[in-house]
């Protein structure tokens, strides 16, 4: 029975669902699939589903040829796309066994098999409104080991990270390698830091630059490391080979001009003017999400600052409360509008259509998470003094609350503390981490459970265990809990990165523990992703990716950014904390010149984060990358056989002085006889007498000696006649 | 005699130095050099030079054939380095009747034939003392008609630019290509700055903003254009492929990471350091040049505006003759250092050497040109009151002068006047240009013709045309006269472009009519250069090239600059226009304020360039690009007829339902049977029994429509037993 922690040679599992009140539809729809599924070359067998109406399709490759057959076509398909150098092979066995199939490749191959559509060579399994749900099962003894080995290592080498790369493929791949080259490079942050905290403690200059420049480091060295991996896998390139999205609504066709192949079109004016309301789209979030951070913040201000009345220790956890109920529910009524906008843009390809919805995601994640910072730092240190109408309208609906209760309300001087920076930062951190940790790891896999359970007891006749065979029953228990697992989305794992360096990157020089904290979470991070995909999600689909996308931007935009609120914030904190809370409001002129000098130091910072910038990509351009190196050598050798084999009996020249073969010893009188003569004789033109005075390479040269000669006889002034006057 | 006016199927002219006292090494020198030609296939026939202590050595081709093989195997090479597309073709004789070679690429063959080290297969000619010149003969017929039809047309074509390129190579073809795009463009800045003049005056922030779009514009498409022209010409990625520099001094040889040959290297460390002292060199530009700048200026403005004495209308020019006469003198030393500097950098390949001097030289082209201007910009205008003190040093020096003399001298008060700036880029602009094109044709034309003069005056001996053939005469004779004529240097053109380009971004908006005298001089330009081409100089060897190189990185830093100062200069130009000179100098808060808005205006208007350059590059790249399309689909067709020609025979299957062959009808029983008898045997393992419970499509199709059923039954409560309870 040791086999039965293995997956019995399933490939996917296909959740069939049968509506009792379609149940015809179904019938005729299920028959259809395994035909559809046999005609591309894929065995079947079928089993209860964990309730009545649900039946499991089980799919493996046909035969191990057939199997091999696909993968070869895949893969010259990528050298057609250029992803792969290495050209068609004519014996396909032996390039197998040069290149193993890995287990990620070789489901990726099924699953495209399975989903993709007829007329592209699939079986087109997804698109019916029965066969919804299909999925690979998870390896469990892979999964147990690669927990244990993760709990134990403390430093994971690339060696792990191809690991992942064979069994999930290179997008998982490219997280896990991503989130390991973060998690080395944020040591240094966090280093400093902690030195900055002891030594220096806030605001301190050297941070921010030193932060800065790592910010620079981290994404050149990342974009190079990119390239380097992709290169590695062999997958470079690949996002340029699109996948059209299963929902795309096409207008009119036309060729393709690279491949000639017909091509569907949807107008490009038509989704501009879709992409438009992208714009309103974008004001209604910082209307709505900024004015919940405006709201919040200075009534937490007026509770803080300037109120002085009773429940002030109770008061105080108010506006958190509201923050912390309405973001959410705000953000995700912007989240579903996002995804409605999305579609309605209707891009062509799945990567154009991600893309698209991962800038709108990172666009509200990027309000939520630094809305209440920014504000601290733009608008509550340097303007503080604005805020006090605002604020006049808090002491105003409070007085006029407590005179109701026929009490006056105490309160005291609005002072502007710049520390509210650093506790905001701490807040959002170290507490939105763990929250983090808890809704990714332990809720789902609690929730996983309670439903399994509840299924359970649910079901109604007899449950579908009682009814397997017993060598079968354990195993199909477990496909069955894996049907109810929810997807793995690699995305939201690199949303809560990316946004955790925007933390680091905008915010970290108003608490540089920020960093240490963030190394803690990402040494837990790396096992508790692992955990999130061996344990409480469904295995992913082995899908390919040659960089990490959007995201990068994404990166790089932070980073800039991060240039110009640090030097902001080092430079008015700095300034409040010194000159102190009284200095503060004293007349219009200081706070212009504190504006003054915010200003400069914001564009000093700014310009020389893009200098630094400039040069780490000068020094990394002349840093050749392993992979790229790698690729161009295999390029040329290849290039360089294939000449070799066409030139061969082409070129084999005699080394002899060819076309300038030695004539008979010529004179002066021989040469200009023969001249004269072809000249005579009509048949010579102008350049042919030209080039014939001097037949081949031996005549020039005793021409020339003769030349000389004369050239020194005139040089000492004895004028001699021409060897060639006529 | 018709053919005279050809070059007698000569390719080359080898001007061959015999110098009296070493007469017998020049001798042998003059053999080797012969037989070196014959070797590689070039035939040679030899004449009297210009004066008795020169030969002129004619080369060409030796035959057809010979050159034909040179051809195929240069462009061989190219495809190995990834510059060609289409790979090696069998049938030599074939390729070239499909693609005919180019004078120009025949030309630069013949070149590398005759320049070549031996080891690399060429005659290794231009490294001896005594043959140093080789140059082309000038197409006298087509030089007439090409300045006939230019001197005619209003537009050029991009026919006219393609026959540019077939007759001189790809580098100087990019140059008129360019000059081409750019006085086009010009256009739109020429029409805007006449309508602003016209309406707005100076200082107009329409007409900055249009101005800085524009040169946005420009930039990225000619970034496009570029690389479209490449792909159309076949250069793309010529600029990678590496011509050993002949002056390299290599101190170890290593392996080459991709051809696997090997490489001679010069430590980079080593290099590092030269390359260090470019730092005193830059300052010692900006100390001299910025000297001479402010010693002058601040001299004009004491004559102009300070000063009232006699003589005042004569002073006035005294700081300019000061600037036309030192500014070329010392930048001509710092060039010289430059030359010297970039020589001890001991660069490996010509293309490096070229562009680390090109960059030098337009830095201290940037000094010599823009530092008054930006002296004027940024220094006397917003801060004209500092000054005062150098001012009042001259007042000092005068008043010390009149005192000697015995009298008195008249001051008036200093006012800042921002028209100046006008009246700069109005003398730097307009003088400037009648300069250039006086010195580029007129000069080197006369110069041409007293040299060649004083040459036939000075000649000892008979002149060698007196001993010359009567039917060569005349052939000879021209010949002589363009061994004298000056290199042509594509290289000071392009400068004269981009720092008329400079003067545009970074200055026009004080001058709104620069564009117009531009947009004239351009036209004028593109004769003149091509007159330059056909008249003043030796016809350029037709190198290769597939980008403007280190110029598009100056037009980019150009552009990029010219937001910043047009952004200072609209806002302080026009401040001070409206406070008028009363308002300057009142007190230290007005200097601040203003130095604080024409900060905030900088930035805004730097930030406005960046989005606007992000937004423009963003539409650009949806934009395809014809020519690199077309590569697209011609490397894509090539891979699909490899990929089609290796699949043929091995991918025919059938489309019969393979490996899920219809069994017999199944029942319950017998599959029961059958998989317990094969338990029974013990062969099977779990996994073979999972699968072999429904063996084909037909089954799972059979056992499928089963289980539906039941779980309808199910579904309304009456429990059936399983059909596969063991």
């Amino acid at each position: 029975m040791a086999s039965l922690t293995g997956n019995l040679g399933v490939d996917y599992v296909i959740l069939f669902k049968v509506p009792p009140q379609e149940r015809a539809e179904a019938e005729a729809a299920f028959v259809q699939l395994v035909q559809a599924l046999a005609r591309v070359g894929l065995s079947t067998t079928v089993r209860r589903g964990g309730d009545t109406d649900s039946l499991l399709v089980f799919v493996r490759a046909a035969s191990p040829d057939r199997l091999a057959r696909h993968v070869r076509r895949s893969r010259m398909q990528d050298w057609l796309h250029g992803v792969r150098t290495t050209g068609p092979e004519a014996d396909a066995s032996r390039a197998l066994d040069e290149e193993p199939v890995t287990e990620a490749e070789r489901l990726r191959i099924v699953y495209q098999l399975i989903t993709q559509p007829v007329n592209e060579g699939g079986a087109g399994v997804g698109t019916s409104s029965f066969a919804k749900t299909v999925f690979p099962l998870r390896d469990q003894a892979f999964n147990r080991a690669w927990i244990q080995k993760w709990s134990k290592k403390q430093f994971l080498e690339q060696g792990d990270i191809d690991e992942i790369r064979n069994k999930f493929g290179e997008s998982v791949g490219l997280y896990f390698a991503f989130l390991r080259s973060y998690s080395t490079f944020i040591v240094f942050p966090a280093a400093l830091g902690f030195a900055a905290w002891l030594l220096l403690g806030q605001f301190s200059y050297t941070y921010a630059l030193g932060c800065g420049l790592w910010s620079v480091v981290f994404f050149e060295y990342w974009k190079k490391k990119e390239v380097d991996l992709a290169v590695q896998w062999g997958v470079r390139g690949v996002s340029a080979i699109e996948h059209q999205r299963p929902g795309f609504q096409w207008e009119f066709e036309t060729e393709d001009p690279i491949t000639g192949e017909p091509r569907k079109v949807y107008p490009y004016t038509k989704r501009l003017r879709t992409q438009l309301l992208q714009i309103p789209f974008a004001l209604a979030s910082i209307l709505v999400l900024g004015g919940l951070v405006v709201f919040c913040n200075s009534l937490e201000i007026f509770i803080n600052e300037v109120y002085d009345g009773p429940f002030k220790q109770y008061l105080a956890f108010v506006p958190t409360i509201f923050l912390v109920v309405l973001t959410p529910t705000f953000s995700s009524v912007l989240m579903r509008a996002a995804t409605v906008l999305t579609d309605r843009e209707n891009y062509e390809t799945i990567d154009a259509y991600n893309a698209a919805l991962v800038q709108k995601q990172f666009v509200l994640n990027f309000f939520t998470s630094y809305m209440a910072l920014l504000f601290t730092t733009f608008v509550y240190i340097p303007f503080g003094e604005t805020l006090v109408p605002i604020l006049d309208i808090w002491t105003r609906t409070a007085q006029a609350v407590a005179s109701v209760g026929g009490k006056t309300l105490s309160t005291q001087q609005f002072h502007i503390n710049p520390q509210r920076i650093a506790s905001q930062m701490f807040y959002l951190t170290v507490t939105a981490q763990i929250v983090n940790f808890a809704t990714e790891v332990i809720v789902p896999y609690l929730t996983h459970k309670a439903v399994v359970k509840a299924h359970e007891l649910h079901v109604r006749g007899p449950a579908p265990q009682e009814q397997d065979d017993a060598d079968e029953a354990e195993f199909l228990k477990r496909v069955r809990e894996e049907c109810h697992l929810d997807d793995y989305d690699v995305t939201a794992d690199y949303r809560e990165m990316v946004m955790q360096y925007g933390y680091l990157a905008l915010f970290s020089v108003a608490w540089p523990l920020a960093g240490c904290c963030f190394l803690v979470n990402n040494i837990v991070e790396l096992r508790s992703d692992a955990l999130k995909i061996a344990i409480s999600c469904k295995r992913p689909i082995p899908w390919r990716a040659d960089s990490i996308g959007p995201w990068l931007t994404a990166l790089g935009f932070l980073s800039w950014l991060g240039s110009i609120t640090s030097g902001a914030i080092v430079y008015l904190c700095s300034h409040r904390s010194q000159h102190g809370p009284e200095a503060a409001g004293k007349s219009t002129t200081t706070s212009q010149l504190t504006a003054w000098g915010g200003l400069v130091s914001i564009v000093l910072a700014e310009h020389l984060y893009l200098l630094v910038q400039l040069a780490v990509r000068f020094v990394m351009k002349k840093m050749d990358s392993p992979g790229l190196q790698r690729e161009r050598r295999e390029r040329y050798l290849m290039k360089r056989r294939l000449l070799q084999e066409s030139m061969r009996g082409v070129d084999d020249e005699k080394p002899s002085i060819e076309g300038a073969e030695a004539t008979d010893r010529v004179t002066r009188e021989t040469l200009e006889e023969e001249a004269r003569k072809s000249s005579i004789r009509g048949q010579g033109s102008v350049e042919d007498i030209f080039w014939q005075r001097q037949r081949g390479a031996q005549d020039t040269i005793i021409i020339g000696r003769r030349l000389i000669e004369q050239g020194a006889a005139a040089g000492e002034k004895k004028p001699t006649p021409s060897p060639m006057a006529g």
